[in-house]
């Protein structure tokens, strides 16, 4: 088992952060990632579609002899996490609790902020994620819709960026929040220009290096660590052409993808 | 025949700036409007694909006996007009010829610059539409990935949009275009912003506007305009959940939308 691969699924290539994190924290760990682009976006998609878009994904990628599956997906996360780790052997990892239990450990002044797609903000999974940890914290929530186009484009830095996350985010300064949970897989690459927006007081919590945390850590737990020092490159799968993929995705990591196979889940 | 509706289908949102002309051109005709709100968006799907979708979206619509079909998405447009005009008895109208033909109509030093998402500059459908007619004809075109989800978060006229606009219309500017195709249905929601930037001296064709003014033609040719004077409201259809449906599209509009229903196509 320690050899087999690691599962990272996402609806598209925000979950290449998680990926990335991975690899920097894990790095003797084989990495098989699938992403479902001929999908995506998830965010807008009714709780059914979305919990039989992550069983195909997890299907497909326990048919790769996964160990561990990693859902790199934060509308997914909070929709399927819970079916899927009832349904399958293998231990599941979201991205949500990791993140929240993180801010909830920076958080001095007891509020949080959280930011994420239009579909994760509505379906309030960070909320009860917080509040069933602690109850009596204060969390304000804003959806960011223009930030995972931003980061495709590879604007993080560009003063449009900046601008639109001065917008979005005056509202959680204003209400005092001292930590910001980054609750897209896309947002990672934003940090640096969200960290000079919302100034040294406030603690981002990325959810990605989170997550990895956590993968590590029950790994580690179920001696699972691969034995090896490294690992080969990731194998690379997603549901439609792979133009876009491989370059918006060679962008997240800054280096080349190969090998990307295009396959079928439905 | 001329008391039926004209059928008007997009893979969102988008489509509904086609359907405002529509109603301010020929208000007595009835109108079935089908966002395919559940699969969106065509752009990076590959062909088949989007061929496929579209038959279905036309097969529904016709099921409610349209008399016309309009597709009110540039992706699907490029991919599927002439297999659709040739499979069923209906006219077909797409949007991307109007706005060609209109180009080559107000171009004065034959210099047109189009603007579009990823998927529909990638298609090169405007430069085909465009060189058909005038061979010589300097293209200049510009994916502009941002611009959608910025009409969506009602930013039409933000100093965001307007930032953004300066940057991703600079190349076309410099090219020296004196005519600007607005190649996407939500960028009639940015006209007035573009005009701004682009200035005074480059003309601005919304493909919206022609696309109705085709369909107002071809009724008229086929003497299938309708007889009534003005038309009850139309019936909106989507694929998915309609709560971002009813937002967006009404702050589209500017109208609530009443009476959407979910369907399914696959």
């Amino acid at each position: 088992m320690p050899e087999r691969a690691i599962g990272v699924f996402d609806s598209g290539v925000g979950g290449l952060t998680v990926l990335r994190e991975l690899r920097c924290q894990i790095p003797a760990e084989p990495l098989v990632y699938l992403g479902d682009t001929a999908r995506v976006p998830y965010g807008t998609k009714s709780s059914p579609t979305v919990l039989r878009y992550a069983h195909e994904a997890a299907r497909f990628l326990l048919g790769q002899q996964v160990k561990l599956l990693v859902i790199a997906c934060n509308t997914a996360s909070a929709v399927a996490l819970d079916d899927l780790a009832k349904h399958y052997q293998v231990p599941v990892v979201g991205v949500i609790e990791p993140g929240a239990r993180r801010a909830l450990e920076l958080t001095r002044n007891n509020r949080i902020g959280v930011i994420g797609t239009e579909g994760t903000i509505r379906s309030g999974a960070y909320e009860r994620a917080l509040r069933a940890e602690r109850p009596d914290v204060v969390v304000q929530v804003a959806a960011c819709p223009l930030f995972v186009p931003l980061a495709e484009e590879g604007w993080a830095c560009h003063e449009v960026a900046r601008l639109t996350a001065r917008e979005y985010l005056a509202p959680l300064l204003e209400a005092g929040i001292d930590t910001l949970v980054l609750g897209c897989t896309h947002y990672p690459l934003l940090k640096q220009m969200l960290h000079e927006v919302v100034g040294p007081a406030v603690q981002l919590v990325d959810s990605a290096q989170e997550t990895a945390k956590v993968v590590a850590f029950q790994l580690k737990n179920r001696q699972l660590l691969h034995p090896a020092v490294s690992a080969p490159s990731p194998r690379y799968f997603v549901t439609d052409i792979p133009d876009r993929f491989e370059r918006v995705g060679g962008a997240f990591l800054g280096e080349t993808l190969l090998g990307v196979t295009t396959i079928s889940l439905d």
